[in-house]
């Protein structure tokens, strides 16, 4: 039985249905969302493809539709323009056309991989986003961001596209690595501090069950920060306020994935980083109480996330936070927390406070 | 003084402003639609850049922007995905960020190049079209489509992206290769067959006029054939319906320059052959009458525009057309005339008739 919920956004609104099995149900979904018999590109990558392509496959050739599939090489290095090209190219090769549509199947870098190339493969065709990463349900297969790195950082090249249907299937998350399951938890702590202490409390309760990878557990989590993700979207599709807070933890995250050379820290190890030294600047800033940023620190670790990111010095951080996209007039502006469910976008900091907080998680 | 028009796409609306000497009022044009101070790129080509950029970038500065300039090799070859990625490197370089734009000046294939690298760098700037080629002023510097080419065709990857401001300056002409303007041309020509007889009246009357080059007529050529894409474009954003009748003489035009070899015939060019294509089909296809069809290949003569492509046999201008982006389940649809003024989209026509038209023409 799938739980359904709808990211409000007038005619793009799409649906996201969440449910262990329901890769199964592929083809039906689509049904009613794209072009009877259409032709389609189900994009993964060569982990994921024999695990769950020929599933996603077959469910949508049961459906009508003509699917043909494709296995990108795993990793990072696919978010390439070079890779983004070729995919088109075999877009081309396996018929599609305008009334054609792309299935991404994978986790974060196929579904930003993917859905740039459907954003704009003949100025756009629908995608379906079918994340298998715990990182890509609770975040990145919801709200459109799509793209692809350049040597000088990362989503530099993108687009807004939003899908045409999500569906994630928890029963995938088996296959997982657990250091990747464990990333993808980080998100999840994160929904809880910027918009919800209820769930940031219930996911402290549950901290033991869930670093198990309990599957009940974990359809309810997809589910909850699908909402509170789709709420914020709906409110802000296009990045001009509110969904900035989707980011808490993130500046720092990102620039210490770069800093620390991208493979070192995953996505969510990294962001976990980037959330304690939020707490830590919020603390100073913003008041942030001391007993949240701990209970934030001890949840991190309960869930077998890193706090600290030894070895890893100001200087190159700071090298980092100054190439980041989101600054203006390349200032660093951070998202940080008032109080647990309670966050503020855009602030700035006292010039030398950064460099003082990260000497502790630093050094 | 420059004549205004507005196209009215809600929040994404923007102005055409069009008139001689208008290049000088850049700066000022941008200021009440861009971030102040803010920086940018003139994007132009090695033939535009020594003739306007100069021009261009200091009424950029002169209004407080901070303007650099680019020059891609001028030509199609620069609408490549390799060319797309290092103007947006460039862009980097130069310090544009999200809060930056970027100004195409420059033909179709600045336009479309530097539009799409707008649509696609860190998700999306804003672009400021400044045409001076009238192929560009009349038809691809409105209307938000960008686009690369691929090896496999045209345009095959692009974005929907609308201009902040567009801005066109006849004075620009002047140094426009006669054959070229001629091809800009054969688009106006367009404009009246779809949509304003009256207005395909007047390029009749003026002919003589026209194909000598004279500046005040072009202004009043330019702000005609804006005027009817605004509305169209305004009524169809993303090519749904209506917008459709802008491809007149273009299924088989870009065919035709597939088939040919890029570079044998201009856009232009190409687009005259192809309308006279479709007229042939609109006789036999809507009864489009022949009186009309004879005007419309005369004026096109009168203008020093081809009304057929000797030496190009059908078998390879169907190959090409069956590669049309446009084409549902690879069947052609063209766009046909009523008569003068009166356009209808997704044409079917008889299997056989088109070789046989194209045998008068292409033999």
């Amino acid at each position: 039985m799938a739980r359904t919920l709808t990211v409000e956004l007038g005619e793009r609104s799409y649906p996201i249905l969440i449910g262990v099995g329901q890769l199964a149900a592929l083809g039906e979904a689509c049904r009613p969302r794209l072009r009877a018999g259409a032709a389609c590109l189900v994009v993964s990558d060569a982990h994921v493809d024999p695990l769950y392509g020929p599933a996603a496959e077959a469910a949508l050739r049961a459906a009508g539709f003509r699917p043909a599939r494709e296995a990108v090489p795993a990793g990072e290095d696919s978010k390439s323009p070079a890779r983004l090209e070729a995919l088109c190219r075999r877009m081309l090769a396996a018929g599609l056309d305008r009334g054609a549509f792309v299935v991404a199947l994978g986790g974060g870098v196929v579904g930003d991989l993917a859905g740039f190339a459907a954003a704009v493969f003949m100025r756009g065709i629908p995608c379906v986003q079918v994340p298998t990463s715990l990182l890509a349900m609770v975040d990145s297969a919801v709200g459109g961001k799509t793209g692809v790195n350049l040597p000088e950082g990362k989503n530099l090249l993108g687009a807004f596209h939003q899908p045409a249907l999500v569906l994630a299937d928890p029963a995938t998350l088996r296959t997982l690595p657990r250091r990747e399951y464990l990333s993808g938890l980080a998100e999840a702590v994160k929904y809880g501090v910027i918009r919800d202490a209820a769930f940031f409390q219930w996911l402290e309760n549950e901290r033991a069950a869930l670093a198990a990878g309990d599957p009940g557990r974990l359809e309810a989590v997809v589910a909850r920060c699908c909402e509170i993700k789709a709420d914020v979207v709906a409110r802000d599709e296009r990045e001009g306020g509110l969904r900035a807070i989707l980011n808490f933890g993130h500046t720092a995250g990102h620039a210490l994935e770069q800093a620390a050379g991208y493979g070192t820290y995953l996505h969510g190890e990294a962001v976990a980083v980037g959330m304690v030294f939020a707490a830590r600047l919020a603390q100073r800033v913003l008041g942030f109480p001391a007993g949240e940023a701990a209970r934030l620190e001890e949840l991190l670790r309960a869930l077998g996330l890193p706090t600290a990111a030894p070895g890893v010095p100001w200087e190159r951080l700071q090298a980092a936070l100054r190439r980041d996209k989101k600054n203006q007039d390349q200032r660093p502006r951070y998202v940080l927390a008032r109080r647990l469910g309670e966050t503020q976008t855009g602030c700035e900091v006292p010039a030398e406070l950064p460099a003082e907080v990260w000497h502790v998680i630093g050094q």
